[in-house]
């Protein structure tokens, strides 16, 4: 198992999402996350409201809101899954975002007490 | 040493909260998340504010406001976490939220330089 | 590759990150949690506006807001970022939060496809 963690940008949040689940993969949670790559903020994505302080630093360094989205899927479904991220989120243009794959050692369905495949499937 | 993250309701995290603080492990940080399991959102859990179009998709799929509570506690305390967060969160009903558990290979208190077991406990 | 979580004060961020991106680890992403060590809150620390009934508990336990910050480095540089941020989070007082250090077994740039260390340098 494996956790597939994705930061990408807030407007591609839906189409990643519809994908994903056409494909079957529909866990996943979400959350909002202020991400800087090397480009150090890119102007025109700072839409939401968020604590101006955050946003705007000195020395011109910037926040830009990313959505953060992490699934945890079996091992021989991790290069789909990344080959999908990849191919909904990719512009070209600095700020794509990235992914990465985190180890996972066990999952349980609260609801079943169901553990490992069982649990994700 | 394994971070144990749960994806719970939100009405259940005070609970949780309070077990696990009464059976030792006070120490966890928690966040909102947006959730959606296989049943593909919970009408009747969304209840708190947050961004309309994230909560109300084309196609009828909905996302589940969850709260995510992350702990570091050393290997022989897993089960006992986990066990105790399944107690607390099963009501038999979808949407009770899944639990994961990943390795964490070294852990700091800033405070004291401590590393390992003693920066958890 | 590592992922490097540090759980620190919000007033201790812009430092933080101002002195990563110095040291050339710019790219991390930031997010609110609530976090509650050993301590069990900090009062004076509770200064910005979220659910209430998080904040004040039964028992007088509180959560405290901090900052959660996530970087992915390289295994050679984990000892320099983590001493980094010790260096500039600790006051000696108790909440100068904790660093969590796991382990990513990739990373993917999707704009362009690079991975492992080519994706995060």
């Amino acid at each position: 198992m494996k956790e597939i963690v994705a930061i990408i940008r807030p407007n591609k949040m839906t189409r990643t999402k519809e994908v994903l689940s056409a494909l079957g993969f529909p866990a996943f949670t979400a959350s909002k996350v202020l991400g800087r790559g090397k480009q150090k903020g890119l102007a025109g994505e700072v839409s939401f409201e968020m604590r101006p302080e955050l946003l705007s630093q000195k020395g011109g360094m910037k926040y830009v809101p990313k959505r953060l989205i992490s699934l945890v899927v079996n091992d021989e479904d991790v290069s789909l899954v990344v080959e999908v991220i990849m191919r909904v989120n990719r512009t070209g243009e600095i700020g794509d975002g990235r992914i990465f794959v985190c180890p996972v050692e066990d999952a349980i369905r609260i609801r079943t007490r169901e553990r490992g495949k069982a649990a994700i499937n």
